[in-house]
């Protein structure tokens, strides 16, 4: 168990695929292949090999006494201008990880996953390759997609060996695998950790989402000429529903279990200073671990915007733009990851994910869980994205601890069985 | 007095100068040099003649007994698919104010004035002809300004015989007349007098403005991994402060002495449904009629924006856009028409103007007033433009009959003032 080499090699690969301005593995371009022809090495170094799956995703198998797989994984790719550690860090976790085992044959197999375009950067589909090999990837919802150069993305997928309408085969693969768990690590992303100057959280699953457009109609009228009883501002009516959204997330948050919701985009009808908004439509990004609650904050929005349009005289559309349920992780490995926190740093703080990871993806299909690192200022997706050393050594640690803890118990559940597999032969 | 025919010289106007998009008088163009050219034809018939001042706008003058002047004007030019009343109104009316006096030399002085360029629809400054008149306009401020098509304004003036340097001339011109009062009807463009179903309203002054940008700045951050404690949302504090100066509006509103205010223009950054707006800037557009009221309304939304600033970590700035002094009319003349528009209408509702008018420029150099007209659905720069038949042919009575007492006020004062300097001289 060596973090310091895990940290060598993640230091080794910003070097040999960054720049001044961050980390430039962009799914299915140069960089990325280099990224993964370097990790390639390493993994050669052990005495593996990798195999790439029909949707470009590659899988490091170190064969067990038993077939009974845990797999470890994150993505190589990166965002243009990205940091160091977003998916690196989790595939480097990784390889560490079959590197305590490859001497001495695991009691379970051990598998190493990279997935690719995890991040969408390029495309705007992000868990491409998790979400092909989980089979709920639609081939036709990304037959269409171009980059901003109008490069088919069917095209770049060509140029890495992956035939579209062949991706989901990586889905029958899966299937393939007799797999007991999915371990991630990933940097937080967030200041949670950092704002309780944690080095290492129990990840609780990942919010579920629900994204709306609310388009709020009233009449447009000039600035001086029309008495404030008479307008029906539309912006106002947006303002205070917005407000009041943030109070709904406030009072559904309960320690531990918190909820978010956003306006990001605000988009105002005329648009010029001299005239009351007739039309203002905002984005309503709302989201939470529980389902219940999402339902819950999702109504309360409802009524929220309806009360804002009555008070402003104004009417309110709703059109949907997006939605996932919540992807709660298992509760035993929460259990196991929440002891190899403690046993490394002392305590476990618990927090649900609000980005969506490739775990997700893998939650229908087995036992998940995922841990975060310390993520410096709460910044990610750029140059600066950073976890300071300490907080990296420990959280490396701690996820080698729960990839052995993780070994044992799914072990120890395949003897279990087979031992109550022999009783009831007996018993026959 | 003829309303009648002011309405049957509009509708002339209308189908002579418009299409089925509305109004294309647009100052400077052929269009509005055709509709002032018709007018002249109508000047001619009275047996008086159009002189055009340095600024281009156009005066007809009917020598009265005195020198003392009655200045009585609007504006010919429109917006691009602007209103048939807009402007035109009060030149057409002033047209028939002259008419009532020509058979007869009246005992003061009248001027019909068609100012050049109110709507400032082409380059964007509004009031050009009037402004120049009063001297407030400030030629480098307009020397660079370009229309949508990249011709200059100095050459747009030229082509109609306006040079932009001399255009101050016009003020030299004015301050010959010995004017005693301006006089000015305009369709509201506004709700008020539909809202009260009266045919016409008497002015109390132009509202004074207060127009500034609200930049708010936190932070950017993703939507899902930062929890609302930790956001510094500059949208939240922007919107904060738009529904707090709407209630600032309504505490300083008094009856007969609305004030109003708008935030018209939203813009948030990065504008994406992933992220908390990490800036927001909004306009914030205060009017009101008494400079006591605007000032506090000011101080007020200053306070309310550093509480917002405050309550969700964010810094605000303020950046000056354009401010003017509230203009209110001459209480003698204001008295004058409201009893005008009692006998006419058997009510006088007495409003503020919130958009500016070419009178607000008189203001400084002599007694003024204005009367609106019922404005259906409170429309304006736009072909739904209108006053329902009946209004406009009252408000039309109305205004005459300010213009015949107006006539006589100032005749009269003119009278006294003489007599006492008779009595002065009588005296030594």
């Amino acid at each position: 168990m060596n973090a310091q080499r895990v940290i060598a090699e993640l230091r080794e690969l910003a070097s040999r695929t960054g720049t001044a301005d961050g980390a430039q593995r962009l799914a299915w371009g140069p960089v990325w292949r280099d990224a993964r022809e370097w990790f390639r090495g390493k993994v050669a170094e052990l005495g593996l090999r990798v195999d790439t799956d029909a949707a470009g995703n590659n899988w490091v198998t170190l064969p067990g006494t038993s077939p009974k797989t845990v797999i470890v994984g994150s993505h190589l790719d990166s965002v243009p201008n990205g940091g160091w550690l977003d998916g690196a860090l989790g595939v480097m976790a990784a390889l560490e990880a079959l590197r305590m085992h490859v001497a001495t044959q695991p009691p379970v197999t051990l598998k190493l996953v990279d997935w690719a375009d995890e991040e969408g950067a390029r495309f705007g589909r992000s868990l491409l390759g998790s979400a092909a090999a989980a089979g709920s990837l639609k081939i036709d919802d990304v037959r269409e997609l171009k980059d901003r150069q109008g490069t088919r993305l069917v095209d770049a997928l060509a140029e890495n060996g992956v035939v579209l309408d062949q991706m989901l085969d990586a889905h029958r693969a899966l299937k393939t695998i007799d797999a007991g768990a999915y371990l991630e690590l990933h940097i937080e992303q967030g200041p949670v950790l950092e704002s309780m100057q944690k080095s290492t959280g129990v990840v609780l699953g990942t919010f579920g989402v629900e994204r709306h457009m609310l388009r709020f109609t009233g009449q447009a009228a000039h600035s001086g000429s029309t008495p404030i009883p008479m307008r029906r501002d539309a912006f106002l009516a947006a303002a205070q529903t917005a407000l009041e959204c943030r109070e709904i997330a406030k009072r559904h948050s309960k320690p531990g279990a918190g909820v978010v919701c956003t306006v990001g985009i605000v988009n105002v009808e005329p648009k010029i200073v001299t005239a009351v908004p007739g039309v203002c439509e905002i984005s309503l990004d709302q989201r939470a671990l529980d389902p219940h609650v999402l339902a819950a904050m999702l109504r309360d929005a409802h009524d929220a915007s309806d009360r804002a349009a009555r008070d402003n005289n104004v009417a309110v559309e709703w059109r949907d733009l997006w939605k996932i349920n919540p992807r709660p992780f298992d509760p035993a490995l929460v259990q196991l990851c929440e002891d190899a926190v403690r046993e490394e740093t002392g305590e476990a703080p618990r927090l649900p994910s609000g980005p969506l990871h490739d775990a997700a993806e893998m939650v229908p299909h087995m036992p998940v869980v995922m841990m975060f690192a310390y993520s410096s200022n709460g910044l990610s997706h750029c140059k600066e994205e950073d976890t300071p050393r300490e907080h990296l050594e420990r959280t490396i640690c701690a996820f080698l601890r729960l990839v052995q803890k993780t070994v044992q118990h799914v072990a120890h559940n395949e003897e279990r069985k087979g031992r109550e597999g022999r009783k009831e032969t007996t018993g026959l």
